[in-house]
């Protein structure tokens, strides 16, 4: 099963650019819009229009709600999402193709942005 | 000499984020300032705003006029930078803080960003 959201949700996620070390996404979505299941390597998310969703994942969920140009930092993470506000979402996603360092483990409960 | 951008120019760049993986910062100018020589690491930028600038280095310049809501990849390379249009620039530029991987040299001469 292919969790890379550019394949399970090919009208919400495009691959805008990819090089040898980071792969960039751009999200658009509008309101009441949902993501499948999907996963994302250790990303920088930045916000080009404020938006609110409910991140969910195993029986979690996560309330977003955040304004435009902010950055975040996105732990490696399965989820699904779903734009609970009611504006239109654009966004990029700058994920990291290399992993991570020995040393540094990667938090098993991620659930949404986490820091920025 | 420190070239970290945010120790050269502290007016203009600010540290916003920074964990293990990355570093996070934001730009913000005004029509004809600049920016003394600094240093970028490998780094993604993406436009908040739409701005022209001037970039040089070792003699050489490089002209970049970009929309908002753009993302682009800047190879690691040093130089100094002017805003020369007729707007406020804010960008955000996610620094990669590992080193490039074995057998992928970055290039001698990058001189502003270079796709996206």
């Amino acid at each position: 099963m292919c969790l890379d959201p550019a394949v399970t949700d090919p009208d919400l996620y495009k691959v805008i650019f990819e090089n040898d070390r980071v792969r960039i996404l751009e999200y658009r979505d509008r309101p009441g819009d949902r993501t499948s299941p999907h996963e994302h390597p250790d990303s920088v998310m930045v916000t080009l229009t404020s938006f609110r969703r409910r991140i969910s994942a195993g029986g979690r969920q996560a309330e977003v709600d955040l304004p435009a140009g902010q950055a975040r930092w996105l732990d490696a993470q399965r989820h699904s999402g779903e734009n609970t506000g009611g504006t239109d979402t654009h966004s990029i996603f700058i994920e990291l193709k290399e992993p991570r360092p020995a040393g540094l483990p990667a938090p098993a409960d991620a659930l949404g942005p986490s820091g920025g």
